[in-house]
């Protein structure tokens, strides 16, 4: 686990993020910085070796899958270029399915969605994910809703990437009262000012949207392509 | 190094980004996410053990301090909770001062700019820095600049934390050109939805911010008062 950074008077969370390999860090990491000051985050992994991110970069995990508290508040899986491959490991949508059977609120950034379905938890469930992703959500019982962060009863989802900031910063007004969102919020310094209006497929238009899904298309590994990077 | 996912069509960047104990996570992966589109990213360090930040997430460095490439295209450095430490640590400076004397662009997020202040970097440049640190800004030789990133000829700098990817799409945008920018943007689903309005102490008020600050001021380690967290 990592230590916490906990906000004074208020009741620690449990919180469980998943790492596989290929999954992106940035999916992880903005909600990671919010609720760092919220509780104590377990790293979790198949074992305690670095794990690779879909940028290359590696991230030490804090505990493996069996060591994993049984009872959280919050189970989180990131998305990334490994989201098929992690679909089809079994060994992690038994654990998530397990730990999803008692956890407080289950969640997701970006195509973490599919893995969560993949682990039967969004039978059901509204649900967000990559806007490049949302017709994959049916066949895995969730319904798409094109929207940055979705609730829908215990289950919170974010759109792609950079859109895990706003869900962390949703999930813990949720869970521990908006002053305490505000006050993260403050500390990151929230105010975001992108360069360019390019952010999703209809502000980016369909020139850029074309090259975004080739070059997307290019680094997810599928069941008839070999990934682009091992 | 980590391998890049380069777009195509662009010469690829020569990229380091500097960790050190008690960096922030966001602050580093804002623009790695960002920069991994573009080129090669060295994570770089004392040594190749992993390096623990500020939040107790451990990232893996990809080279060290010796073995980092002399020529770079952007020398970054992250802030966190570990900068006054890092300020005072000779062997960093000296490294940066080396790399920044032939760096194409020398970059920081957050406290970031603090350490390459220190290294001597920012004598006579705007810069700026975390909100709750822009005093700091002056005894270091640089002029502070309220704003979320700034450009003085070749030293670009973001605000606190999450401004890392601002930076990181203005940086790309400036070195390999706008479509670049716009196109990793729409990759990353860069169109943020705040749920509050926090992320300044303008927005958030004068009694959140001096929570923020009371905070802020327990973790981070001074001459006078050791670090909240080891």
């Amino acid at each position: 686990m990592t230590e916490p950074l906990t906000l004074p008077g208020i009741e620690p969370l449990s919180v469980a993020m998943l790492l596989y390999p290929g999954f992106t860090l940035l999916d992880l990491i903005g909600p990671q910085s919010v609720l760092c000051w919220a509780g104590t985050i377990h790293l979790v992994a198949k074992t305690m070796e670095p794990v690779t991110s879909d940028s290359g970069a590696q991230l030490v995990p804090t505990c493996t899958l069996a060591d994993c508290p049984r009872d959280l508040d919050v189970l989180f899986v990131p998305g990334g270029f490994g989201t098929f491959a992690a679909m089809q490991d079994r060994e992690l949508l038994a654990f998530l399915a397990d730990r999803g059977a008692r956890a407080g609120s289950i969640t997701s950034v970006c195509s973490g969605a599919l893995i969560l379905g993949a682990a039967g938890l969004l039978q059901g469930y509204r649900s967000t994910t990559h806007w490049a992703l949302h017709d994959a959500l049916p066949a895995l019982g969730a319904v798409p809703v094109k929207q940055r962060v979705v609730v829908d009863r215990n289950r919170i989802s974010g759109g792609g990437v950079t859109a895990g900031i706003d869900f962390g910063l949703v999930l813990l007004a949720q869970l521990r009262g908006e002053e305490s969102a505000k006050l993260v919020q403050l500390m990151m310094e929230y105010d975001p000012a992108p360069p360019f209006a390019a952010g999703t497929p209809e502000q980016a238009g369909p020139a850029l949207t074309e090259r975004a899904l080739a070059l997307m298309g290019a680094a997810a590994p599928t069941a008839d392509a070999p990934p682009a990077r091992a």
